[in-house]
């Protein structure tokens, strides 16, 4: 295997490829980036097991400038193949491998040659055996992605809780997630929604690394198998597992109707947040209150710490109607919430202290709504 | 104590002040940071015992909006203190100060209330009992920093080397740090050298925070007593404690001769050695490798790991005469060392494969050197 290659063009594939490699698998050979080098061009892979990823380098690409004289495999120590790459001299590198599975790398004057693996011992790509698909554009998924894995659970002890339930059914698709103290729902109607029926957990990691990766106004098309997605954009596949199991039923958890609404502009209501919360953080007790006083129009927001101090502030609010209602929660959550809708107005709706509120956008069609489960204060 | 202020003029001088403050101090006023508020203006002080760090913001500054409801004096958790004040949402700040100590932070509609403690007990400043003071150029002050500050030991086991050594003398200032495997001197003029005669170690941890603090074109006034230095610049003093002791002699561990020098560009000598350094890292064994063969006019630097790889580069430069040698040395020192020097010509000199050799810049004149002790491999 010999080839020699523009650094950067070259670089840009590798990052991508890398993405998937982590360096604290136990297996061995996916701490390396596969390369294959064939007539058509160059193709690398990297995994951990659950994500792969696979990208190419077609010798038709014009600036990566690929020169292929021998064709070939070989598995290269990802972490150090990457930054030997971006520390190379030159703009063009080579590299050749000879039968010990020893890759040397040259760029100008200089020269590295280290250990690889043989690319036989690499696991296979899933398969993925359907021919069916669907179409969704980058800023979409990406939007989708951010406004859910949010409310993604951290912890392993309910791994389904660690992904994000989609469900496509009608040419509609429906995102949740929901760690149990919060949920993040998404919905959006496919403009290119074949006859599918979809019901899959994506885990959470795998759209969080996907949503880096892709441009705004890429298309990407999505096949679904039995235990694996991928996502195809360009010269790239995106493999990621599901998780197994069934998804706890969360429609019955959105509550239907409300007794206080009230209605602010996110960014500001979020900078309110992160000053009432300056203090709480110190404590165990990780919690603000809000009070709504219907009768004197009077939004309040207070957060305190026994041994630092307090904070209150009053809010500026569109709308406040309904009864008056005192809150406590998370301001965690509630920072998370807010950041996905940016500068919108949303209304917030209570039913009782202690049972879920929701925020959604004022112009609400439906689409997007975030849950949060109050916190008991005593 | 109650004033208002212009809250970006406040926070200028309270990042300044907070500086000095760590919150890993045993001693709880410590964490805090004290405001004492005269007619005059505000002075605001941060310390960690060792660094001192005191500014003022005068009543008479027209951007400061300083007004003085009542005068007093009062100690905040500086880091809360400072992230209410980061987080308020307009642009002037009012502070109320009541008898049990506790501070009122309004801005807007947000209101925080802190717990203070009793400005009594806060540690008084050291005392600078002299009026000997020499001026010295900011640019100047932080150039002898970072050229010097690299080779300062960051082990405790031999204080005096967690210092820089300072003599002043015949109008001339030496700065000399060594960590016991690579040295480095400045020395300078002084233009503005009155007939004063210091000997005295500067904590290299004070001169970092100081360094950081000072505009180039600033001018600072310098003045040492029995076991601090104050810089005055502005209407902010630093004060640091000395390190006691007597620093090891040094000037005899630099070589009078050579029989070996080479010439490189010292940022293209960085690059290469960046590289060469990529692989050792690994091993325990962190060492590269620099082979001159004078007669055949060849200067070449290789690494290896015996796990990873190996790499070699035959260098560019200017000049290379004397005998031909090999040496091994820490590349992280050499790096140190060659960035210390930006893109200049710079000129090695060895004597034997195990004897320190020295970095000075091409058009030396004996006011800047650099000294690594090589590392005997196997």
């Amino acid at each position: 295997m010999e080839f020699s290659v523009n650094r950067n063009a070259f670089l840009a594939k590798l990052n991508d490829a890398q993405r998937a490699i982590s360096t604290k698998t136990a297996i061995e050979i996916l701490t390396g980036l596969k390369l294959d080098l064939t007539d058509d061009g160059l193709t690398l892979t990297g995994s951990n097991a659950d994500i792969t990823i696979q990208t190419q380098l077609p010798v038709t690409a014009s600036t990566a400038d690929l020169t292929i004289e021998s064709t070939g495999s070989i598995v290269l120590p990802a972490r150090f193949f990457s930054e030997i790459v971006k520390k190379l001299p030159e703009k063009t590198m080579k590299v050749t491998v000879n039968d010990r599975y020893q890759a040397t790398i040259t760029s100008g004057s200089a020269s590295f040659t280290i250990n690889g693996l043989d690319a036989v011992n690499y696991p296979h790509l899933p398969e993925i055996d359907t021919a069916e698909q669907l179409t969704i554009a980058g800023d979409v998924l990406k939007q989708i992605i951010s406004q859910t894995v949010i409310a993604v659970s951290r912890q392993e002890s309910r791994p389904m809780l660690t992904g994000i339930h989609v469900t496509i059914h009608n040419g509609e698709l429906l995102a949740v997630a929901t760690d149990s103290h919060r949920l993040s729902q998404r919905k959006i109607t496919l403009t290119d929604a074949p006859e599918v029926d979809y019901d899959i957990i994506v885990p959470g990691d795998a759209f969080r690394e996907l949503s880096r990766m892709i441009d705004d106004n890429e298309q990407l098309h999505l096949r679904v198998a039995e235990n694996q997605i991928l996502f195809t954009w360009g010269t790239t596949a995106f493999y990621s597992r599901l998780l197994d199991g069934m998804y706890p039923e969360t429609s019955r958890l959105i509550p239907q109707d409300s007794s206080t609404q009230v209605e602010f502009n996110a960014g500001v209501l979020l900078q309110a947040i992160e000053r009432a919360s300056l203090l709480s953080h110190t404590g165990q007790n990780n919690v603000v209150k809000l009070e709504l006083d219907t009768d004197a129009q009077r939004a309040t927001l207070s957060g305190n710490s026994p041994e630092v101090g307090n904070v209150e502030e009053e809010l500026q609010f569109s709308s406040l109607s309904g009864e008056g209602i005192a809150i406590s929660f998370n301001p965690d959550y509630m920072k998370d919430a807010l950041r996905s809708f940016g500068q919108a107005t949303i209304k917030l709706a209570f039913t009782q202290p202690l049972r879920p509120f929701t925020l959604v956008p004022s112009d609400d069609q439906g689409d997007f709504i975030q849950l949060i489960t109050p916190v008991r204060t005593v």
